[in-house]
């Protein structure tokens, strides 16, 4: 039997090799329908605005999104969880690669057996490359 | 009998209010000894470095802080809970005032029948003052 927190690692490899290649639909089952996301100097937003930064208008270039999460605590607290992360993210559209890295705090919620993203503080900034 | 959400509201108002009367003490022991805070731009800190950041070398101007707090949502877990809200300060140094704000997402625990703050993510940005 996987445990708890073995499956919200799954989660976090899941999400990052589903934006490695670019299937949305997968990234947006790992979050809750409420989800809500907080960065710097914008007002938080949801599952909708976070799908809509992701889709690529036809015959636009499709930025290559990679990352890198190295957990450094997971907390189960019955069906909810918090996590704290150290993230890198790389986007690259043509030649151009942007990188930016630092910590996430996130609240995981567990709801019909499977551990989703409810809210997620994202505090990377931008990496000279 | 107060319950959990108030008591985490009445936290929150005696940490801003404490905050502005320099009472680092009462600051301090609203947070567990392993808190964590994150913040943009810099590796996570806890409880000894937030006491030095606040702490001023005798003789020195001693900044003035202010700040607001409005709390967007609260969550109680038993001894856990989270919190969003959206917070600005304002620290003034001689006749220079610096001001941020943004939002903030924190994990709070409960110990001994008292509520103290055990991670925090604070996203706040610079604003024009």
């Amino acid at each position: 039997m996987v445990n708890d927190e073995q499956q919200i690692r799954d989660l976090v490899a899941t999400w990052m090799s589903a934006t490695r290649a670019g299937d949305i639909d997968t990234v947006l089952s790992l979050m809750t329908d409420d989800v809500v996301f907080l960065v710097a100097g914008q007002p938080p937003f949801g599952k909708q605005e976070f799908a809509r930064a992701l889709s690529v208008p036809p015959g636009a270039l499709v930025p290559q999104i990679d990352g890198r999460s190295e957990i450094e605590e997971i907390r189960v607290i019955g069906d909810w969880a918090f996590m704290r992360t150290r993230l890198t993210v790389e986007v690259t559209s043509g030649s151009r690669t942007m990188k930016r890295a630092g910590h996430t705090l996130s609240v995981l919620r567990k709801s019909g057996g499977k551990w989703q993203l409810a809210r997620d503080a994202n505090l990377l900034t931008p990496v000279e490359t």
